[in-house]
């Protein structure tokens, strides 16, 4: 029979056993830290009418979405969490409590030109709260609490949330009289990184038209940094040229205060004035995230305060602040850069139970007996030699193989093999079960992310 | 601004929170109950090339699926998992160590005609064992105690899981000379519940075309009831006349054996000649799984043993044995039937901060302390009235609020109220976090499903 080739797409990531258990400590704790922080899990269609996700439309993203008919229905697959959430608030608003927060851990498709590292189908990890009208200032400081508290429990030490205000950014633009080209300014400046400022003075000069004393006044305030309370010291310069900017100001005291307040050391995050995100959507608080050691990987971690979540379903005003862990990406490079973990037990069971004999009676008791002590327990039926056995045990990397022959049955005992050290004792059903628990534990207790 | 009208399309399932929580519960459930029993857990892609899924290609799979092109490929929504599973096996073969145990919990996709109770986008959970050439028969009983398992351990008390063996039909069909009539034979025999014997013996004469002596002893055969040793003993009488059968037989003394060593009750498993599963997939036992209360919702719980999982991909012989709960549609029926449990905790948290002072210093190091001991928590920072705080707090049927105000900063104790009883109580925060826990665990300590 002529055969078709098994193959994957590219920009669609498939991983190995080993590989895929690491991403799944990965999304338990992601589920278990959102969860510590009073956020419900959702979960929406991957398909959805293409008229409710494209209802705000728009270039790059109408351009990449996946989208097709089925019948007489005009569908599509969701580019992203955030448009399913506002029309989910926007249609459930009437069952819904407000403040109302959810997090929501699923795929999203986009059809981008495939390049390593760039995927087409990705997990977003993603957590709102999103207000009913009003929507008090205190969240926008326990968002990034929360990504301290999560990239801390996955491992990550070297990361800084980087944090702006766009109030403070559009009042500046408009002390200067430069509100209409803020756009234009944003875009460039956004490549402070990459060119350094007398490339992007040189831009603003001859590409967004700006006078030299004015684009320099830009550079001038991009330029300010140090610690946050040196930042907003320099910022007060500023105060009273524009009410939008002292807002902003007074916004990102509060929010850097309580940040403290929620115990996240300040070598995790910074006030910094180039960061802006998206231009029409986010108006207050914006927050980008970075693996210090490895900036070349961009932005691990994103979002901000928007005022108007639905405003394309409904006309009730729901604010919200809310922040985005591309999750695929993340651990591509995490798995990539040989940051992730080998300690952890990553095998599909913590012990194999090897049959020594035909009668498979004592084995499968055994069995039951340490998956209702809670080890996850796989039983070898196969009839094969001791050697391939083993050689089994080897390959899918199990902590611990028990061995059960004629003398084990007859003494009532399990030969336990610890498959690390080759260690072997016999045990009871009971006294393996807390040994190979107690082991396990210890051995996944250390974090996945190595940083 | 015109209105985009907020909808979800039809037969794509989208939960309100509280029934959301309640289906992570069970999900959360498969997982480590399949854990436990040494599987993997697998994800691959939604979308892959239409002539990968649909290698196999045929009749009303090709009908319902989503296929669609993008940019110059063709694509498609995996129907199942068991297709991705074959193309994963074949293509990454080599990773793989045999028998390779793996579980997946996933959305397919299915354009059905859309009713009730009818789902196009729904969760499978699925468990295989796939050998590299061969397979023991003990898989084949041990995948009907992990149902038993994880059913029971979801709460369902009255199903039962009902097997039957291919071998042991073939068999029966090819002593009687009708095997080329084998796959009409089954067809009409599916019917017998709904029509009954008399009028499927008409059916095998008038439509199959069967002589009617052997139509009797169709329906002879498929009459045999009763307890597991009773029809084995009924099925002794056939031995003899077929080799397959006997071999078949052999298969079904074997697997009903192994069941009691796993310790599944006889009230939780049947042998049922009437099962015939797939036409052209299954080789060996087939099972069934349906609640003994509900008959009509049909089986929530299917598969059987197959001989050649990837033959559309690779020329390596990959038998298996899997299982799948159709998970979408188990969980809106019993949610449909009220069988779900009100009682555990559904709300986005354990607890529900509510400061009674402008400063939220206090609040925020309580929330702190709360999350660090493994309480859900949330800090409700609006600044609203007493009563509109509280009636959040019954909104979103949190067991604990939390009150801070002077006088418990002062104290340096927080007023935990328990929402259901009203009662009220000042605890130190570690006191608070530990009798909120051991609460919630009590409350949380029965199961998903009443059954």
């Amino acid at each position: 029979m002529p055969k078709v080739n098994p193959r994957t797409l590219s920009g669609f990531m498939e991983l190995a056993p080993k590989e895929q258990m690491k991403l799944e400590k990965m999304m338990e704790i992601l589920r278990r830290s959102y969860a510590r922080y009073g956020f419900t899990p959702l979960d929406t269609p991957v398909i959805e009418a293409a008229e409710v996700l494209l209802a705000k439309g728009g270039g790059e993203t109408e351009k990449q979405i996946y989208r097709f008919t089925k019948g007489d229905s005009d569908l599509a697959l969701r580019f992203d969490l955030t448009v399913p959430l506002a029309k989910y608030v926007a249609a459930h608003y009437g069952e819904l409590a407000f403040p109302f927060r959810r997090y929501q851990i699923g795929k999203v498709y986009r059809g981008e030109r495939a390049q390593r590292g760039r995927f087409r189908e990705f997990y977003q990890a993603d957590i709102d709260v999103i207000g009913d009208g009003k929507l008090d200032i205190l969240n926008e400081a326990e968002i990034p609490a929360i990504i301290y508290s999560t990239f801390t429990e996955l491992g990550l030490k070297n990361f800084k949330i980087r944090v702006n205000n766009r109030k403070l950014l559009n009042g500046f633009y408009a002390m200067n009289g430069m509100s209409e080209k803020a756009g234009d300014i944003m875009r460039t400046v956004d490549k402070l990184d990459k060119i350094g400022p007398q490339k992007v003075k040189e831009l603003l000069i001859d590409e967004v038209g700006m006078f030299p004393d004015k684009s320099e006044n830009v550079l001038d305030f991009m330029a300010i940094q140090g610690d946050n309370a040196y930042v907003i010291s320099r910022l007060e310069d500023y105060r009273g040229m524009d009410p939008l900017f002292d807002e902003g100001l007074d916004e990102l005291i509060t929010v850097t205060r309580y940040l403290s307040d929620f115990g996240v050391p300040e070598e995790n995050f910074a006030v910094d004035l180039t960061i802006a995100r998206g231009l029409d959507y986010y108006t207050g608080t914006v927050y980008e995230t970075e693996m210090t050691k490895h900036p070349e990987i961009g932005s691990v971690c994103s979002g901000g305060r928007y005022d108007n979540l639905a405003g394309y379903y409904t006309d009730k005003a729901l604010p919200g602040v809310g922040i985005s862990i591309g999750l695929t990406r993340l651990f591509y490079v995490l798995n990539e850069q040989g940051l992730l973990s080998e300690e952890l037990v990553t095998a599909p069971c913590d012990a194999l139970i090897l049959p020594m004999t035909d009668e498979l009676g004592p084995a499968v008791a055994a069995a039951t007996a340490l998956r209702r002590a809670g080890v996850r327990t796989q039983l070898y039926g196969e009839k094969r030699k001791f050697k391939a056995k083993m050689a089994y045990a080897d390959k899918i990397g199990v902590p611990f193989a028990v061995l059960i022959g004629e003398d084990e049955v007859r003494e009532g005992v399990l030969s336990v093999k610890d498959m690390r050290s080759g260690e072997q004792q016999k045990l009871t059903p009971a006294e393996a079960a807390a040994f190979i628990r107690a082991e396990i534990e210890k051995r996944d207790g250390g974090a996945v992310i190595l940083d």
